[in-house]
């Protein structure tokens, strides 16, 4: 299958081609994955044993969610070896029925994710699929494995390898941020639900990550060899149940253009140093279009009413699992009034003209937490980097994206 | 703030303007809400008091999720005084803070669910907001409740109001479409989430249906005027978990259009009656864009390879939380081959010709349960109905919303 590559957008001045604007796809950070993810054999116990055991296998460890790394433009990844003394041999050996049997609420489960396959390197191969297969491991020292997973870290430290603040990884290669962004996904997903919404009784991970399940016995105080005990009935073992399954958070975020096309409405809140502004964002409820989002949101946060609205390209952001949709949108000509008082969410929000956003795309760029660049003036605008979708929306106005689109 | 009323697009041969394909925004059913959702005012219990206490305030029932319809066209509406006895006097009187204090896990608590007020009709007011204000009620008698429930279920039907099945509900008009599919998703995810996912103690809705809250104590079994039971730490309390909101699951659905243009992939499922297919569809995962999706779902339901993804829409599907995000997408020249054998989910896929598909769109469209229509010839191919965003999808494609895109 063909998986794109992120072909991240330079600011360019060009903005005459139609194609340019619609024809190309934007791949946003943390997209762009290498890895097919075959998601129909993680319940295939199988493949999941051969893959854990093939020598190809690579490892990414997290540590209360910071990933291995070698700085913090790589990853690293570690062999098998490293992770049996924690995962046991054969973490898959026995069935999606069996583990559920012998689910035993006493023992801490280490979280063996299956992340994929790198058809690039076909070494291994399962069926017809064939590929380097990628785990992530939870190597959080915690519970009854505390000793086992703090020895993993300890002797992968020693190594010269870290585990670094995920928020921090925005210069990491495509692929590595994508594979990032899907471990760091799930792991925080498992982690987050350790029991059941519908019932209140703990959970266990199958199906290599990818699902939680509510198992109707627990074997846990009962002796060896002894018949595992029911546990009270729960709503999600009848049928299916998204409660058992991984959350993706939708959220909107826009860049809005006013009426006669020549400013662009940016929002700032506390948490932004002086002089730092970025798109709006929130997110999208159940029971309403993405538009209606986007229109919703910005009145909410600004007082801003929006007329039209065009989805520009979206973005996992795995803090800790939101679906970003960008879309940019444009003010009605009577709705451009700013007020902040409806939900009070931002400390400002201001129209920018095309030119104060220029110079702050080419001067004022830096991670949130990072100083400005060289080059900065003193009080100017100062906007986020280009691993963020809010940035990708504020070049695509400059660049005329909206000027692209017939007015409704 | 401008809400859009929803335009559902007939069937029209007309695909010469770029405007109809890229100016105009497709509303699918289930959005294009009446409703402004203040969504800021649900933690200001003075404003929920006065919008539940005004006479003009509407209240949606619903009965195991099944909501109070005249027919199958038509929701109906009660007033205060009916819900009264089961909500009491001021569901709202205590402050959020209150609320939490005075929790007592053996009760149950009817959910009064605040979903927005009407501009058109502005007769209250609070602060600068102005509507008829719109709540929905959960009056499916269970727990301590019972009684009180079944007992306006009983009145309201007595008065000739039906409860009705809501995957039938494909035929009201868009405002009560809208107001229906944000009532269910919301008492849905109240009651598939009795207990926190991250301590497994019972938890509490707040903020009018918006929020539930795992409280730090308890009253059950302490007696009248008695301190209340500390309650185990949860991690839900210690900053802001998305435990504690509404979960919406991002959908791909996707038109997929052969390489030379002139055929489209449809699938069927088990479920479906002979002849009847759909467009592709299946969840998005964490760390995955949408485009990303949408190639992973159609070559793992289908072997087939998409090459460029254009999103065209999207819908809220409340059966229970889905977002839709409806895209067309192209097969790659060399990607085209159906192989059913990768996940198994489809029992046949194929390519469909334009003419087929103009023929289902013509003759063969009707909801999944009904019978074909009149003028239906025998064997030939059945499609979703107009409130499917799978038909617009299919409508956009034979209406040439891709010829209109540059490829990549």
């Amino acid at each position: 299958m063909g998986h794109p590559t992120p072909d991240l957008p330079v600011l360019a001045e060009d903005n005459s081609m139609l194609s340019r604007r619609f024809g190309r796809e934007v791949a946003n950070y943390f997209s762009g994955s290498p890895l097919n993810r075959i998601s129909f054999l993680r319940t295939d116990y199988g493949f999941l044993r051969a893959a854990f055991a093939h020598p190809s296998a690579s490892f990414l460890l997290l540590d209360n969610l910071s990933p291995s790394a070698k700085d913090y433009a790589n990853l690293s990844y570690v062999t098998r070896d490293i992770v049996v003394p924690l995962t046991g041999e054969e973490p898959f050996k026995t069935s999606e029925e069996e583990q559920l049997k012998s689910f035993n609420s006493a023992i801490t489960q280490p979280v063996v994710l299956f992340l994929g396959i790198d058809e690039k390197d076909p070494d291994f191969q399962y069926r017809d699929y064939k590929g380097k297969p990628y785990f992530a491991v939870d190597v959080t020292p915690k519970g009854t494995i505390e000793t086992k997973a703090k020895s993993i870290v300890d002797i992968v430290k020693a190594s010269g390898v870290s585990f670094v603040d995920g928020r921090r990884l925005l210069s990491l290669k495509a692929p590595d941020a994508a594979i990032y962004a899907e471990a760091r996904a799930l792991l925080d997903w498992n982690s987050r639900n350790p029991f059941c919404g519908g019932c209140g009784q703990r959970t266990t991970s199958i199906n290599a990550g990818w699902k939680r399940a509510c198992p109707p016995t627990d074997l846990a105080g009962v002796p060896e060899g002894g018949a595992p005990k029911e546990r009270e009935d729960c709503p999600t073992r009848h049928g299916i149940s998204n409660l058992c399954f991984p959350r993706t958070d939708p959220t909107v975020i826009m860049a809005i253009v006013s009426a006669d096309g020549t400013k662009i409405l940016l929002g700032r809140n506390k948490r932004f140093p002086p002089n730092w502004f970025s798109t709006l964002a929130g997110f999208l409820e159940p029971g309403e279009s993405i538009e209606e989002a986007v229109r919703r949101e910005t009145w909410e946060e600004s007082g801003v009413t929006v007329g039209r609205v065009v989805i520009h390209s979206s973005q996992p952001w795995p803090f800790p699992a939101n679906l970003m949709i960008g879309a940019i949108g444009q003010a009605t000509p009577d709705g451009e009034t700013i007020h902040l008082g409806h939900d009070e969410e931002l400390t400002d929000a201001r129209w920018f003209s095309f030119d104060e956003v220029r110079e702050g795309i080419k001067f004022g760029i830096s991670g949130l937490g990072e100083p400005a660049p060289a080059g900065y003036r003193e009080g100017a605008l100062r906007l986020p980097p280009q691993t963020a979708i809010a940035h990708q929306l504020i070049l695509a106005v400059l660049k005329g994206y909206l000027e692209a689109v017939p007015k409704i």
